[in-house]
């Protein structure tokens, strides 16, 4: 499909428009023109055009309202305008404003009068309200496929990876070591509720609006389960006030569309940080890298940054569309044309996202020794000290904290990990303890020692990875 | 529950934190404590912390971690702090940061060292984000029931006005005449859905993060299915840090909540404009009316304006939120305690709009002969006369719609109705159309007229009315 | 200018970026060149991407950094580009990923090896800052001169109808009468602070980055404020790091933009409610409505609405740049990239919005009796009662408001207005009132009497007028 | 100053409001009277409440509008209610709805009738509409005096390591050597367009709307410059219906806020990086860390990440109220009460931001051989390499950018930095290479060669630091 995008609009109109311009006297403005047209953005839409069009004239046929040879021609010509389109030889004019009239246009220089009769009992309105709920649900299957395969390359990486240590953060300070298996799957997770969301949006917007019309329902005998079936919706749209002018389920995408791009971002500030050379835990692909125009030397994680700024423009997205809805009456208004551009900016981002996310993730390469030695710095066993102390000497939890505190203190001040500091230094703290502390003083055993459901130990790690792979990949 | 709310922080601290102290040499500096502080916004989750906190305790207790007699103190001390608590006589402290530390404290003075034993395996980041998933558990099921008794009050009055025409606009302009009952069921629809909205995200909060600990799970035996059964969680969350980092349950409470709140900024602003005296649909009840400190005849529709204001606000919350978790690395970050203030207004916010439309639309009068005879103006029978020469003379579409523009033509150039303009008239636009054509042309015939499932026909509108109290109020 | 854009990305390149390539083994991956390219955004600034470029050029040849020969070959090279794109011949190709390196190749086409001596002593960082700040001062003076007009255009309506009575309304409810001219000046006042803010917009981000080069400065002997000059700029900008991460003047230009959106949006609103039948204090040109594809009658006031949604877009683009900068370290970051799309989308955006609401102000009708006859309904001089009561009659204003408020329940029980209240009826209210009262209560008196600076009388709104056409439009 | 802020509702009022009640049977409904009240918030506003006050008598009396002792009367009471409130005396009541009419009250019980003459020829629309800009004015005052302390900071700390050698970093990958003064004068300029914009926002709204009344002016002889010179305004508003409905001061000082708030947040995120083990490059004052409840070796930069927090609260505060007004038609609408909130917010959370970053700057710790060492890593004079061989062995930038790019690539296959590789490697790239090409590869020899105006060199930083403390800090 091609579109007609020349930046200059038509000089003004002489007449007013064959569509509706049956009582006007003279044309629109230029920049009337410029400022209603909408067929550079909803073009996006002629697929899902044509399917609700042919669901709509084949059910006209079956309740007898249009003949059924002109139901035929009308279903010629529009499979036609699909081909055409497809082939790249279907080029929509400004002038007609936006896809709908494109394609009726077409229609009817193909079939000829047939063509007027497609648009019975129907109205844009309830028209674009299904196209777009098509688009959306069709977008939403190619993002869950695609995040589907993300899943996969998280889960085979922290397969590979179960039993690699690295450091936890909390507020970026090394806080207690875990494994990089048991970092991915945290994306694994938030991953399935982004997939959860986008079902549940999936299954509300499954109400077909088609049939009612401008915005009141119509007087022909329409059969609104048959075009709802047709197009594989759960149902019609139970008020037609209501199915025009409702856009929840762009708002609702959106929504869900920001929070899964928030995800994204957290993992691209990651890689941006893990890349950087103070960090060095991750090496990006060549195929995922780019240099500079003046620094050699320079191999940057763009591709990271990019995720992460596609999310300031996802929340823009939302923002901008419940802004417009905010303070529209009943029914149908044109501040609802503005819907799609957001919708479709966030659709292209999320998908561009996740294929560069997976890409990174699966061919970028971890530093074993480098995450693991960082890992030990910081005293991030500390806890376990204090766990220990409540476990084996029986301390409440609080005393326990200010005695593995005072020993972090100690060995700062010798410049030592924990499990260098000698055990005179340790009673001198706290007489009880012996020399059994050092046990649970390595970051290794601190690693296996977690073995809650949910947590680091390896072990753990890989059942995980094992019920992940049974709840979101099959 | 009262709080110590002096506007002046603490002077300098000349002594470190007792609860996490043990290593520092000074205290935090004034700024410090005051940026630091969010217990005047999180002791609201008083009931939500002692709850947690008491089946973490009962858990330790049956897996050996505590003993039954600190389990047992334990358990009475948090219920003599929501005793005093609920009458008033707990008071929190700004410097011990935050509910939990304030319950902790105020726990060791009643049972002094078995309160130290509370802590054992858990963190305050899985603690506050359990805390934070009750909270907003308990916030939904308040509005889910604020929102049915809402749809009760406008299915009520949509019964009361099932037949009583108003017109139907698009663009705020006349289209077509519709019923008031069919219009006041549109909002139920969108409440449904919010319902809808709301209950997902309930269903997808439930995963429990007490046992995740910091970030990484616990060593000490712990049995998470036990503390997520005794709070009514479906599960604990599978992953440690995404369990202590994750806050999609906010995110998605604050999109269904700004979608919900854009759905009542639209009844808002149709208030609004049908209590304007070139309009006056409606009057407000005193009890939802405000008078001018300086125009003593006005009665302002004050409640459907901030309902419309407070939209704006609960996007803005729902902005920031996703803003400030946008760039966040894993695991907890303190940029995360700014999460609790956007989700608590956003609720206050709704509950108010609910509440306030609720008693705005029980208690409003509407004005049957007004919006009659405004549902008679602009000629919005004219698609009822396309239909008819579609359905009766067997023209196509857009053949017929340039025929009704015409006659609508001619009907302003007489200053006369659609069913004023003589049949002379219309035979000068086309010579087919015959006597029969002015039995579509008044607005009650109209609104019969449109039968399709969701039409605005009152019989229409009743089934929908009786389908709904049976699909949302049982 | 034209660009290749078509949606395909180009499949894999088997060889590293000529530009940055130098230690690359393998090219970047699908996914990457489609996230990471920017041509189809920054083709935009071609213009200004020459004009920096020959600034640069030039300073170079006078600093003795590049020879003057291949100085004046690169400034022929780059003339011819900009001729080629002037004639829509230059094509700028994806795989260069952005309009500098397209200008540079094709400049090497062109010129050959002396193109290479260009980007000495500069950075893409510093010459895209530059670029864009650029383009935005471009954006700002053609904003300020349509906002010029547009004030022109409104102050020519308020003067046409200057002592035309309305209703001035306050919570959309009859207030006190004003004229149509004194609504019209409000918006003559929004504007000119809207084209001051842009004008303090325009005034700082006059600081040159040129020279800052990747983020440090250069060793080269440039000289920074002969490039700011030559370009326009008040000075180069202090801070070589600053100069290449900030982006304040796209966010100031955002925000001064959304607001003026704002500003735009409310007339909007009130375009559309002022057409709405119930109101019909205003009529749209042909030029400016729009018809419906299946109601013959409508006249929509679509671009109204249009502009009203803008808003949301423009606001959108704003929260979308503040959310992507507010997590940056310094300096550059490749989420700075996705700087230009919201910029070029809001000035689009407000370019079309300004071009439409003058349109539509110019060429609309207004109905006189219809919004006088609306102004004297509401009882809109029950504070002139109140306000004779004070001054003549000497009673506090308290009291007075409330005689008054008493006043309008008394008419409105007899169903008339106020200046059909009998005396005797008045001074059963308050006996001091007398035949006087009558002076004040017609709405032409109470317009002429609001002579106070900035008031609706007829005389101080064509003051204001005059004043106003002095300040703003010389 | 104390307020009545009892969570529950005063019950169901049996009576209609004191002020407006005039015509109302009935009193508002609970659920409306707490959606209506703004007293909780409006409170703050007190003290620019009476300066305004005070102002409107004063010139009342000298107009001749209301008696000499009557004013007298009004100012004592007045400044009587201000003692009080500055003793914490003055109790504010919930069922007056604002401060406005709390304060009327007030003046009324202490001076009795007199009170009652406050209110001529005002209403609460230009009232809160002055009270207002007064209460920002106050606050930009506050703030800009923060901020050039913050920058005095900024500039100590910047002169005190001036040359402290630091990596330079884009995409947060070692770009060129820096210095930290130089780095920390980024802040600087940013702080200084800041204070900038703020000093716009202030001189904007310096135009007094006192006088515009209700929303049409006045008929009593008031004399609006007046007023306005007595409240320090540079003028009148010259439209009435302007002065009551705009709120742009409100937005702009948002804006400014926002994009303060980004760049203090800029700085958060470098901290939080800076701090973290891997990095070190600063160690944060005991008085601006915070310890973990559970980890006793945590030092973690809560102030830091609370910053970048604050920001996505202004920006949501900044959303909220564009929303809010994006859709008002003029003049006055209830939505505007809800303009104080997130201004009073966002003041709050910028005051706190700039207070804890100021500290945690002027208190924390830099570590020179950590910074200096990751200056060295990453070849950041591969850019030195090819200027060099464009300055003295005059190649195209484009091809001395490749062969640096080949140098970088045979210094990593030795694993050596730039200035360890031998001349014969570096002969082999490209013969024309000799001995004093190591004159450029130290960061010490890069750092001290960019002397371009802005530039990194020592001596640039400490004239730069000379100027700004001429420039700002005067």
């Amino acid at each position: 499909m091609s579109r007609d995008t020349s930046s200059r609009p038509p000089s003004r109109s002489t007449s007013p428009s064959a569509i509706w311009g049956g009582r006007f006297d003279t044309g629109p403005a230029d920049a009337m023109v410029e400022i209603n047209t909408s067929v550079d953005v909803d073009c996006r839409m002629l697929p899902q055009d044509i399917a609700a069009s042919k669901a709509h004239c084949n059910m006209l046929v079956r309740q007898g309202v249009i003949a059924e040879s002109d139901g035929q021609a009308i279903i010629a010509g529009l499979d036609r305008i699909g081909e055409e389109a497809a082939d790249g030889h279907f080029t929509m004019s400004r002038s007609l404003e936006d896809v709908h009239m494109n394609v009726e246009a077409r229609l009817g220089e193909i079939i000829g009068e047939p063509a007027g009769r497609l648009h019975t009992a129907r109205s844009r309105n309830d028209q674009v309200a299904t196209d777009f709920r098509l688009w959306i649900r069709d977008a939403i299957d190619g993002l869950d496929a695609a995040l589907k395969t993300f899943q996969a390359v998280l889960l085979d990486k922290a397969d590979a990876h179960a039993d690699w240590i690295m450091p936890g953060f909390t507020h970026l300070q090394s806080a207690q070591p875990v494994t990089l298996g048991h970092h991915l799957l945290a994306y694994v997770e938030m991953v399935a509720r982004d997939r959860d969301r986008l079902a549940d949006c999936r299954r509300r917007l499954s109400q077909c609006p088609l049939g009612a019309a401008a915005l009141a329902g119509t007087s022909f005998p329409v059969d609104r389960w048959q075009t709802a079936a047709a197009l594989g919706f759960l149902e019609p749209a139970a008020n037609s006030l209501d199915a025009v002018s409702d856009r929840d389920f762009a708002l609702e995408f959106l929504a869900a569309g920001a929070i899964l791009a928030v995800h994204l971002s957290r993992l691209g500030e990651e890689i941006v940080i893990w890349c950087s050379h103070p960090f060095r835990f991750l090496a990006l692909s060549d195929a995922f890298s780019t240099g500079s125009s003046i620094m050699p030397q320079k191999r940057n994680p763009d591709g990271a940054e990019l995720v992460r700024a596609k999310a300031g423009r996802v929340i823009g997205d939302l923002v901008g569309l419940l802004t417009v809805i905010k303070g529209l009456p009943l029914a149908y208004a044109k501040d609802l044309q503005e819907d799609k551009e957001p919708v479709f900016d966030a659709a292209d981002a999320l998908r561009l996202s996740v294929a560069a996310l997976t890409g990174m993730i699966s061919t970028g390469s971890f530093d074993r020794l480098r995450m693991e030695s960082q890992a030990a710095a910081g005293h991030p066993t500390a806890t376990d000290l204090a766990d220990w102390l409540v476990r084996v000497k029986k301390l409440p939890f609080r005393r326990a904290h200010h005695i593995a505190g005072a020993a972090v203190k100690a060995a700062d001040a010798r410049g030592c990990a924990l499990d260098a500091l000698p055990l005179a230094a340790y009673r001198e703290i706290d007489a009880a303890i012996d020399e059994d502390v050092y046990s649970v003083l390595g970051i290794a055993e601190s690693v296996a020692s977690r073995t809650s459901y949910g947590g680091t130990a390896p072990e753990r790690v890989r059942e995980a990875i094992a019920a992940a792979r049974l709840r979101y990949l099959i």
